[in-house]
């Protein structure tokens, strides 16, 4: 397997690139971002990564973010896959989308979930993809990428995908944090929607993709940085963030969870608090 | 007159406006970004103007700029005007674009010049509207603008409109400075082509909207910041640095003209040191 370089731009003294490469995982092309700061030769440097929310590609948060000056400042490569399978499958299939197109399920939502109902179970394979095919891809194709040093964030349902990829896998990550997290899948419509949809009827098969049930369930991971607008128009219905301080507080799960005043769910957001999140991994991944 | 707010959303400790009002110079509506960092009540902060380039709206800065930590830190208000007019005229009238639609004149290709020749007399009067229009606006809609105080910066096309603008009216501004600027319209492409079309064959009155031609007539600021990306794919043929720096040799006009190594003429540039600029402009305006 090889990956296609699409662009490569210097900013912030390093490399933002984005590439291409034929995923096993989803039986699709795949497109990612990866941004390197420059470093010595033979250097390792940590690993962020960042799961991007509803609607989104790689490209949202490349463009929006503001995450390089933090990363290059602390040796950080950040890595921001996309949020589904597109276009034509390997086999020529179409990869299919909400019937109604919605933007909440099917393309731009994978919700990282590998999904066991048709017509979604071929393609639709996130968690497995951000858990095991990047992963590994990175390793072998960026050689400054030290994958014993990895942290992950995310925003929305790329939030709910940080912290369920954590809790699952907590070995893997040294940091962890999200920004307007979609805390609990099982209790808001969101996440209904989408797990019903990918995953079936059983609720009891859901609980691996909801990080309160995670945590209820006994999972953890060493700390937690949480920002959350609390101007943003999701919070009541979507993301329920008191859900997560109560889990948290329940379960004795260390956790930092910041409304902040007047913000809402945009990257006008995410970029006020994004640097500070790099710092914040970064000071747990250089440890 | 009024305006119309067609979002606002908190970021950086500040608040990012989108706006949207009649212009009487253009004869259209035409739409501005203005971020205003958080102060006091009754205090009054200096404005930055940033002119953009080629194909953009208000929005490209407002997006991918990262300038709005730096503008909170140092108390600046940033204002991105639009780079041409564009939609209905207040008439009915459409709006000229370049026959061929291309890229490089018409809509989003203002040039920030006030056109004398047909079709683009009527519409096509940006300098009178960064010059005029708006900082009248700006002044009586925003009760922090300290108009005593004003900086001004630009990407490309925009950097040959913050150069010229402030050569041309240097006491309303402290501080000038540019990225990438098209440095002499009068000696390249992009530059023959729109300025042959809005002003006619008599290249003498191409003069006043040409930086390099303005400081050889005796223009003068009091100093000049520029950063040009060294991988520029314009650099050689649209844009030509040297002949800034050879004008300000000539004329002992201050200036730092940095080329800067593997940087293009992307966002991904302006946004390494556009936080820089904001820095820079504030020693001046604050001083």
């Amino acid at each position: 397997m090889t990956i296609e370089t699409l662009s490569t731009n210097r900013s912030h003294g390093g490399t933002q690139g984005v590439y291409k490469h034929k995923s096993t995982t989803t039986g699709t092309d795949m497109t990612f971002a990866v941004f390197v700061p420059d470093h010595e030769e033979g250097a390792k440097l940590p690993v962020l990564w960042y799961l991007s929310g509803l609607t989104c590609t790689h490209a949202n948060v490349m463009e929006k973010g503001e995450y390089r000056a933090a990363c290059a400042e602390h040796g950080i490569i950040f890595v921001a896959p996309d949020t589904s399978p597109r276009g034509p499958a390997s086999n020529g299939d179409v990869v299919p989308d909400d019937p109604e197109a919605a933007w909440d399920f099917g393309l731009g939502a994978g919700f990282y979930v590998d999904a066991t109902e048709e017509p979604w179970a071929a393609n639709y394979r996130m968690r497995s993809y951000v858990e095991d095919e990047l992963p590994s891809l990175v390793l072998r194709e960026f050689a400054a990428a030290d994958m014993t040093r990895q942290g992950i964030t995310g925003h929305s349902m790329g939030g709910h995908g940080a912290l369920t990829v954590a809790l699952r896998t907590p070995d893997r990550f040294k940091s962890v944090s999200a920004f307007s997290p979609i805390v609990a899948p099982l209790q808001c419509p969101w996440g209904e929607k989408a797990l019903g949809n990918y995953l079936g009827d059983d609720r009891e098969a859901w609980r691996v993709y909801d990080a309160c049930a995670l945590i209820e369930g006994g999972a953890r991971v060493p700390d937690l940085l949480v920002d959350q607008g609390a101007a943003d128009n999701f919070l009541a219905e979507q993301l329920k963030t008191e859900l997560l301080v109560e889990a948290c507080e329940r379960a004795g799960q260390k956790a930092e969870i910041r409304m902040q005043r007047g913000y809402d769910h945009s990257y006008y957001f995410i970029s006020t608090f994004l640097g500070e999140h790099v710092a914040w991994h970064a000071a747990r991944l250089k440890a």
